[in-house]
């Protein structure tokens, strides 16, 4: 195989009660790659449509890790040329770096003849997120890669779960084309919580795990709350409690935050319910003039796809 | 049924990463209570042996559990004599007081025709730790209920719900016979966590929910890890981790403080490395001349039982 075409899904990162350590994989939007072989060493970034993005390796989320892979086998002699077709935009909270970091990884992965499992792909596509973030975290890399739902139970060392998805559950997904930026995002967090907070927080998260396993959509409901960092970053996504409270009102069975945002997320168990809670949602940004996409989509269970 | 004969077991509350909301029933020890119905209305404590605790009904745990169901049914005419044989020592941090306030409606459900569920207990189970520790905690009551490993979700509302247990798994239980008073337990907690070491504790708790879920004892291992309550309560429990350490390298999953101590716990996953694991455990006390109960058991899957 000499050229590889791949799928490159949108991810919810956090997932309300999971801060950091969740993630989930959607079947839309995502971008598309396409990866070849070259006689020059290393990565080349050849063309990026639909995004003003760097086409410098070294400044290319999917340039630096793809990189970080050829390091690893001490690989200096293979070349890759990567296309990179952007539908999910930058800064949305969606997942839009990790899209192409992971899709650079999984694609000179399969060129290579995959010497690394998709978990072990995982650290690579990191460095593109800390490339794009100054952060080294995995919880939209980690979907992206695995599918599905994941769990980053630890950094140090690197420990990844893949974890079962119930099966009519859909995601929608508002994204206001609205800056927050990530070094708000950051700031506004406190460096400590209440332990009668984490402790809330604990035992939601622990019931969603739960609830995965088991298909209990009323105890997922019952879950999808997040006491910590909610309440501090949604001030910086006006509208954020109108849309949550229509989504809500129209049968999510939760909703927050997507990642830091602006993107708002809601979970639903049909797809008439999502388009609903879809349109719902979009009302809150019709009235305040504000742009915005709306994404209604299933899990996606095997996240990137080769086409 | 005018008469009813009950095994009553001891728990492990927390386990860990569970830090207020799991909890884990064990098959020993365990107390066992005689209740009978009775024509004078309300509940008589008639006899406890084993333990120099209060006869007076409002004073006692059993007592004040069962007045509380009694109360919830409005039936002011039933009476109930209970005697109690104590095996479970109060303050040794396996659930004593639980598995009286836990056995006590229990058996008045059984022989009322079981107006409740198991569930249902919980609440009235709860008015006897709140009057044995001054918290309203459900964190024994629940596993010596429902049996084997239960998560609180939530207490406003409360929401409770039964896990499912690794077959092989055993636990390991010693009680250093040591006074460490709730109080000082609860003094050392601090209200706050930093953010860093919640998130670390939640990625944990979220793993050992999948690994009850998956039977996978190598994650379960990964997982038994207190990075908030643990270094603090430690400090209280002369030994805890030269004991704690014996354990692991015994071949232990995991080792921590049984509630609020002073027992210590450790699971493993076959009866003779559990075996192994007390006799190192109780090295350590014997050196300190501190007198210790060193106990081993399977998890009790179906909690309090009728004899």
């Amino acid at each position: 195989m000499k050229e590889i075409k791949l799928f490159c899904p949108a991810t919810i990162a956090n997932v309300s009660c999971g801060f950091d350590v969740l993630g989930l994989c959607l079947e839309q939007p995502g971008d598309e790659m396409i990866i070849k072989k070259s006689f020059t060493p290393g990565i080349q970034i050849t063309k990026i449509i639909g995004q003003d993005l760097p086409l410098e390796t070294e400044k290319n989320v999917a340039g630096v890790a793809g990189l970080a892979l050829l390091n690893e086998l001490k690989d200096f002699k293979s070349g890759f040329e990567i296309e990179i077709y952007k539908n999910i935009k930058p800064g949305s909270g969606i997942g839009s770096s990790a899209a192409s970091a992971a899709g650079a990884v999984f694609g000179i992965n399969q060129l290579l003849n995959q010497p690394f499992s998709a978990k072990e792909l995982i650290p690579f596509a990191m460095q593109g997120e800390f490339l794009a973030s100054g952060a080294l975290h995995a919880d939209n890399v980690a979907p992206a890669l695995l599918g599905g739902f994941t769990l980053v139970r630890s950094y140090e060392p690197l420990d990844i779960l893949k974890l079962p998805v119930p099966n009519q559950l859909i995601a929608t997904v508002i994204h206001p084309q609205l800056e927050v930026k990530t070094a708000d995002a950051r700031a506004v967090l406190k460096h400590t919580v209440p332990l009668k907070k984490a402790i809330t927080q604990w035992g939601n998260l622990a019931g969603l795990i739960s609830a995965l396993y088991t298909n209990d959509y009323d105890l997922l409901a019952r879950c999808l709350h997040d006491e910590i960092v909610e309440p501090l970053r949604s001030v910086l996504i006006p509208g954020f409690n109108e849309v949550k409270e229509s989504a809500l009102v129209n049968g999510a069975l939760g909703s927050g935050i997507s990642g830091s945002g602006p993107s708002i997320f809601a979970l639903s168990k049909d797809k008439i319910t999502a388009q609903k809670i879809g349109d719902a949602m979009a009302t809150t940004y019709k009235k305040f003039e504000v742009d915005y996409d709306v994404h209604v989509s299933s899990i996606n269970k095997e996240g990137i796809k080769i086409l």
